[in-house]
């Protein structure tokens, strides 16, 4: 099934960080191999829902009958007011929500600070058979981590290695790991904190800390560069996702998502009972 | 906003359990209270989608300026087929999952059968400002543990009395219970799994001991109408859904949805800083 017509290439070609990639190269406001409009992405946002539907509800299926060949973690970071609800409300959950794990990782609390910083993490990564999320992750601990010198520097040195192993592990489980920062530009994020204190409906989405981190945006920029030298693996690589354009990124983030749930090729499982003996079973009840 | 015109009157009132309620005297193929079309409801679904997906993130707003007045505590049981699995995907679904905490109580493992019987529901309890749903719950243990005799009569006696502190507790806390039962025909199991055995896609739905609790029907009847008589209370009533008709029990369910979310009155937290300094700050970063 072709759900989307207008992307010239598949999307983990297009934005996949590979070696030599440079943040700084990425224009957030441009929709590299989109060939289409925003009313395209819009109508083909919900072919693809129902394809991302379909492949779920194979790989749920599976599971049910114990067969899951593996599940899908995506993982979202970003800047604030980058679109991470946006991507969670709009493309995830148009998936059945029995399928879905979400897990939100917010400041940690102080048991979570008394342990390893992957200790949080662990019990959150997704069952087989499940669509994981992590809104922000891991990853925080090596960003604000990082930028707000949150730990020593050997300590978030040691990091680095320490989210390879653990994630290297988790895809020898048979968890296809989607790693995306949604990247918009610091004029956008200005326009889009404008708009949360122009709008009494969306006070409560503006935090003041937001702008302090905003001040530090050239050390984040900095932090996801390492970031991305670090961390984007063959098997468990990072997608950059220009976000400006909110239509841009949600579609996306769906083919990510789709050609993830794909690269399983779940399919209904086999009865595991004799039909013709519950039919009879069933008609004689 | 008026979304579900064709309901004659309040759902809560039309299939609320109250003194005197009889199972036996219900029809789950009746359309109680709903003066329209199964094409009406399709499209009344989506209008209260729209207002159900408006309160919820009045009240998640509230949660995350931590004032959320409470939550909403969705409470599925059914004989198999009722429809639990669409009533998550159909009505909860059209919510934004972030404000969605989703529990399916399955068959206790050995450990959770080494606790009190409530010890795995406690915890699974939504926070402040969430829409939890059950997908089965506490209420097994009185049906399913009454009609297999899974524990001695006057441990299921003891059982009632704990549920109904328990709820009382949870509604105490600031938690509104909405207990739906789906209640479908014997019949109109018998079609549904018959289609679950006809169609290779939904083998994976059909599970044998499905006809060996169906054998037991009359036995599950009998157990619901005693948990109706023993834990509807005026804090946390029953709502008996006839559910032989998919649309008739996706839209009362919605509408009760709506209904407990709206008593909450959530509305949007005010700013807890300074509009006009933030704007100032915001122009300066």
């Amino acid at each position: 099934m072709k759900t989307s017509p207008s992307w010239t290439h598949p999307v983990s070609d297009l934005l996949r960080v590979d070696a030599g990639f440079r943040l700084a190269d990425i224009d957030p406001h441009a929709t590299p191999g989109y060939d289409g409009t925003k009313a395209d992405a819009a109508r083909e946002l919900a072919g693809g829902a129902a394809r991302l539907s379909d492949l779920q509800e194979r790989l749920f299926a599976q599971s049910v009958a114990g067969v899951a060949p593996g599940s899908v973690l995506l993982v979202l970071q970003a800047m604030d007011t980058a679109g991470k609800g946006g991507i969670v409300r709009h493309v995830v959950g148009a998936v059945d929500p029995q399928g879905v794990e979400l897990a939100s990782f917010k400041k940690p609390t102080e048991e979570e600070l008394a342990h390893d910083f992957l200790w949080r993490v662990r019990p959150r990564l997704p069952a087989p058979g499940r669509i994981g999320v992590f809104d922000r992750s891991h990853y925080e601990d090596v960003l604000i981590g990082r930028v707000r010198a949150l730990a020593p520097p050997e300590e978030i040195e040691r990091r680095y290695a320490a989210i390879v192993d653990f994630e290297a592990d988790a895809v020898a489980r048979g968890i296809r790991m989607v790693k995306v920062m949604l990247h918009i530009s610091k004029e956008e994020q200005k326009e889009r904190l404008t708009e949360r204190l122009d709008r009494p409906d969306k006070h409560w989405k503006y935090n003041p800390a937001d702008v302090d981190e905003r001040e530090r945006w050239d050390d984040y920029m900095a932090a996801y560069q390492t970031v991305f030298e670090r961390t984007s693996l063959a098997t468990s690589p990072w997608f950059v996702v220009p976000a400006d354009r909110k239509w841009y990124a949600r579609s996306a983030v769906q083919q990510l998502l789709i050609d993830a749930l794909a690269s399983l090729d779940p399919h209904w499982p086999a009865a595991d009972f004799d039909v013709a003996a519950e039919r009879a079973r069933l008609a004689a009840s």
